[in-house]
């Protein structure tokens, strides 16, 4: 059913256009954009809308992602099962550090953060993409995980990078912008010891460095925790 | 086209399976549930898969939602006008209440929060579905959206206190189980004065009644932030 499944591939086409850049377009917009009659993109876009995967605003016309996908993009947190396990060790995680922790999992080009728990008065993260290079989580991934890393190429010096953070066993990264930001990531592993996503803590370098780089207290915690959620997940403690 | 319109609506029933009670199906449970031969739910859980849409289990050969779901739903939120007007009055409201504040709005049988300011420690709940009966958000919904109010019908009574709710100008859901929750709730309005969402807060019946109900501090304050946000959507200060 060849018919079936363009139509289907055009729609999230659609909505990964909605999603990027603009997030308010009218329909000669997306005809355009995707290459796509007029009445072919109109006909999507009906049904799309039709199931709330797109909205349309009363007043100009244009369309905008629909609010049944927040609905089963929370569905899709609910039912995860690396997450569920998660939640306990990233607690405990964000207490005994101070700073704040993620939970991420290898989507498209870059990592998505299905779970976080900030520091007091930051605002929720989950959800949010981050870049597979420039990120401790990212990079931990790419250095363990052969599907990630097979994204584009990083930077000269890349491959070196994931070789130093498989020889430590977890990956860093720095940020001299904004007054300094650190983060250490560890790998998560699931039952068949596969690369399954990374767990880290982001924060204020001061905090989180001394000269000797990321203070060790805040790595072993990092590592015990990505233990602890493989453990749980059936890896066994390596 | 209907095909295509057709294939776009199955889709959209095997997300809305997934997301619903078991969350892991197998292929066959997928084609009985919906009533499509193996072959068609074949089909398009292969191209609901390639899109990032539905992952299948690799052990199980189960499928769940995908993650690409979560990163369309954040974008469905960093698009949402209501939400971004109502971030920096959401912030003043539970700061002078104390309490949870959300913001919702109606979809499908209930309504989904869309942003949520939750008080320190308590768990993230953007995305989450509230009972349209149930909660004042989703009652002062009923009481001013003919839409909204046209969902399955509310138990005896329900119309008498929709009335009420629109004589005193908000919603609220006083919850006796668990030590006593108490809510209320506003109607935000948008450019064309047209009922878009409600604002609300939540928290302990201790702190935010007394014996003549809901401290009238916490109603002027929702109402304050329903009429702000109103404001800023272009519905002008009633």
């Amino acid at each position: 059913m060849p018919g079936s499944i363009q139509s289907l591939e055009r729609a999230a086409a659609i909505l990964r256009l909605l999603a990027g850049g603009e997030r308010r377009l009218g329909l000669s917009d997306v005809a355009s954009s995707l290459g796509l009659a007029k009445g072919t993109a109109h006909g999507l876009l009906r049904t799309l809308r039709s199931e709330g995967l797109v909205e349309q605003d009363a007043a100009s016309g244009k369309y905008q992602l629909g609010a049944e996908l927040l609905r089963l993009g929370t569905g899709y947190l609910d039912g995860h099962q690396l997450r569920a396990r998660a939640l306990r060790w990233t607690d405990d995680l964000a207490r005994a550090t101070g700073e704040a922790a993620y939970v991420a999992v290898p989507h498209r080009d870059g990592v998505l953060v299905v779970h976080h728990v900030p520091r007091p008065g930051e605002p929720p993260r989950t959800g949010a993409m981050l870049p597979l290079h420039g990120s401790a989580l990212g990079r931990v991934l790419c250095a363990y995980d052969p599907v990630t890393r097979a994204e584009p190429a990083g930077g000269p010096g890349f491959e070196a990078e994931l070789a130093a953070t498989r020889a430590r066993g977890f990956a860093v990264d720095l940020e001299p912008a904004g007054g300094g930001t650190a983060s250490v990531a560890a790998l998560v592993r699931d039952g068949r010891r596969m690369p399954v996503g990374a767990v880290g803590v982001t924060g204020a370098a001061e905090r989180m460095c001394d000269a000797g780089g990321v203070l060790a207290g805040v790595v072993a915690a990092v590592q015990d925790c990505a233990r602890g959620i493989s453990g749980d997940l059936g890896a066994g403690r390596a």
